[in-house]
């Protein structure tokens, strides 16, 4: 099945992946700032946990108290989560014009529960596809980053930070692997240069794909 | 794509499948005293709940308080509720050699979430298929009640029961379509019949299915 993918003519659906502790919540932070400087209506928001039902269901995958989960099990919340989020808060706000930052979207899904977990992964691209409607970024910046030295940036570890040195690393060569298969709506960065350097990398990947009447004021 | 379906050598799985308020329940522990009597483990059971995480998904796609899901989500809730109930409930009883009676299952997801809330019917399929591995009860029950009949015995009801008299014409419908289409894995009984009449007739459906060793004593 091939998956061409929806991007929508309103809005611009900006979107940060990568590792745990790549830095993926500054860069987010960084460009809602330069964003809103701008004039632009930015949402900033999250997978999981970007909707109400979104952080009952993120607590449920992430809380070490929840123990093991059979891994369909896993890959089936994440993907109710990317179906409230799309469907309640992406494509809504997309459609009044605004610029929506999601710290993870549905190449999470791909990296971690298809390439970590080890399920097959056209099942859960299929799954995690019709969840959102196919609905792309019109750009994914993945904040590559060894995962060894990103694991170490933690005290304490959710669920999936948890996981092998090898999940982690399967998780990181998904990321590359997408970004180089679709370079028009990817950027990849290294996550261990200087913020501000990455923040301006960020930025003129998403210059071009503001309003042309606000981006020129 | 063709769904063949996946039945278990070991073990009995039976499944009570009808709109709110057919008698599933009371169905279901008549069924369980007869087999405990005979000997047999048995494990009751049900969906969306069988499980610690299912308990936790039951009450977010059922309470009132959860408000308007979108159809995916709450597909996706049920998809994630039996993908744990089958991994960890049901194939693990089934192993070993048990009953499994369980108050509802897929049958359930394709008639609610497809011909009730109109999703795709395929998409919904394949969707519940993959969560479950495609495994199916040996006995699906059908207790086939108009809507009407069935709703007028709940003074308080959950987000599903609330839906319209349409809606639960449809999954009715539905339940019946999928009965007929597969009479050696169902049976549709009259949920307007004295209890003991129905439980007869489940019991001779289930008798044949059971371990000879046991069911000679």
């Amino acid at each position: 099945m091939t998956w061409p993918g929806r991007y929508t003519d309103t809005g611009v659906f900006v979107c940060f992946e990568g590792g745990d502790g790549a830095g993926k919540s500054t860069q987010s932070a960084l460009l809602e700032s330069w964003l809103l400087e701008a004039g632009h209506e930015v949402v900033l928001t999250r997978e999981p946990g970007g909707t109400d039902v979104g952080v009952e269901l993120r607590r449920i995958v992430l809380s070490p108290e929840t123990g093991d989960l059979s891994p369909r099990t896993e890959m089936l919340i994440y993907a109710a989560d990317k179906a409230e989020h799309v469907d309640h808060l992406v494509l809504p706000a997309l459609a009044r014009g605004a610029v929506v930052v999601t710290d993870r979207y549905v190449d999470s899904t791909l990296a971690y529960q298809g390439a970590g977990r080890t399920l097959a992964t056209d099942e859960v691209e299929h799954v995690a596809r019709w969840a959102t409607g196919d609905l792309r970024p019109h750009l994914t910046v993945v904040l590559d980053l060894e995962p060894d030295a990103g694991l170490a940036r933690f005290e304490t570890r959710d669920r999936i930070e948890g996981e092998s040195l090898e999940f982690h690393t399967r998780v990181a060569a998904a990321f590359r692997a997408m970004a180089a298969a679709d370079p028009e709506h990817y950027l990849v960065v290294d996550a261990r240069a200087p913020r501000e350097e990455i923040a301006a990398a960020v930025r003129a990947r998403v210059a071009p794909l503001l309003p042309q009447a606000v981006a020129a004021e």
